[in-house]
């Protein structure tokens, strides 16, 4: 029997936003060795954000700080951009790609249905890394907080989902977490795509993903939202702007070390 | 067998923070109707605000406006005044006290240990309603978060317990809860305070707790911590400035009608 590879080759980093960039770069540090240290060729899609100039120059200092070969940026500010023959050729070389916050809309809707995206999702099976960061990390699952709401207890209308572009499944992400209050989002977030595992991403912290598993890193936390033994909520009857009501939401809060597996849902400690 | 009576008799109005004072007043309509309504005769408690005079006035206004009897004002900007006769005549009086929001720590060192204190313990006991807002629903368990960060993840210094003045056993308040993002903070104060019921009360949101059990009502939810089924948290070697890992933290989210049994930790929905 020959196993299909189901699973993308190339690992996933999930950055819940505001990573540093001016101290040790932790995290920016380990997409680097992951895409390959020195040898590593990275494109930066700055389809995120308003200010793709300063974004892309940003991202060129610190990854050739950092030691990469290699930094392209690829500025798509229209859908058509990304179907430019320098772009596709660009991740074609890539082994690392890196997504930068901004509006996570924006990034879909430039890239979604391009023959970027193809090359993209080519390249990812071959082994690439791909990583984003805030907006950037939204859009990773096959499905996506488009906005919502922070500070607020869960509300239908609390949260807007759209599709992602689903270089992961099975989770919903959502970044700057405890830093903007984020839990009511999340939950309701879950609420709204059942059997999804909700990823509430600190600042300054990220998840690698890599086959089933991912670890984290990073200053703050990686909150796991399990709705697998809720046992009651009133979702489909309270009015879209009313508190809403959920018994036993497992959570799961993950620092730097701990592991996560995505099909179990079971969490382990750091080393010691 | 005579059954001592353990539990006090009056209800405990637990409220997160600015409460409607303008529209329907919901929360403390029901303060004033447990109180007595037409024939309640109201004591606030100003010890926890920096301005008395001025929050004073504003809740003689609304209690007024709300039907109450008599409501006296007891200000007490030192302990020696909460020896004093007058106060300590007004709360033998009460059918209803109320405790304004502030810092809670003040409201604790001004009131604890005094002949006030004795007063309002005794009169709880007699079935005089005790409610608090902010700071002054933080102050009713046996322990309380004295102070703390909000939005983090759970670290050892994101808070600070302290005594509290004991209205209520087995749970810990916290206040603003969905509104400045309080999770973290709640979480790590459960786990230093073991066996122990975390309560999150958002804003224009109470708890009123009869006997064992607690209804909630306003507009937001009441987020219950459960700390009993946590398989792992690294609390005893994390560093007080890292961020802390806990795996399997049980959450209940409560809006208006849901009620609470503190005994048995157990759930239930609002009626239809």
């Amino acid at each position: 029997m020959t196993e299909l590879p189901l699973q993308p080759k190339g690992a996933l980093v999930i950055i819940g936003g505001a990573e540093d960039r001016q101290g040790d770069c932790q995290i920016l540090r380990r997409f680097i060795r992951l895409s390959g240290g020195t040898e590593a060729r990275i494109v930066v899609l700055t389809a995120g954000t308003s200010e793709p100039e300063e974004a892309g120059e940003t991202y060129i200092e610190i990854f050739e700080r950092l030691g990469a070969a290699i930094v392209w940026v690829v500025d798509t500010r229209e859908q058509a951009d990304a179907n430019h023959i320098d772009a596709v050729r660009a991740i074609g070389q890539a082994t690392g790609i890196f997504f930068t916050g901004g509006d996570q809309a924006r990034i879909v809707e430039r890239i979604k249905d391009t023959i970027l995206e193809d090359a993209i999702r080519k390249r990812h099976q071959e082994g690439a890394v791909i990583a984003g960061t805030s907006a950037g990390a939204a859009i990773m699952p096959d499905v996506m907080i488009v906005r919502g709401e922070s500070e607020t207890s869960p509300r239908q209308d609390s949260v807007t989902l759209g599709t992602g572009m689903g270089f992961v499944s099975g989770i919903l992400v959502d970044q700057h977490f405890a830093q903007r209050g984020r839990l009511g989002r999340l939950v309701t977030a879950i609420l709204l795509q059942p059997a999804t595992i909700g990823v509430g991403v600190d600042e300054n912290t990220a998840l690698v993903i890599e086959g089933e598993e991912f670890e984290v890193l990073g200053e703050g936390a990686v909150t796991i939202v399990d709705e697998s033994g809720i046992t009651y909520h009133n979702g489909d009857i309270a009015w879209e702007d009313e508190a809403m009501s959920v018994f036993n939401v497992k959570l799961h809060i993950l620092s730097a070390g701990c592991r996560f597996n995505i099909h179990t849902r079971l969490p382990t400690a750091a080393p010691l």
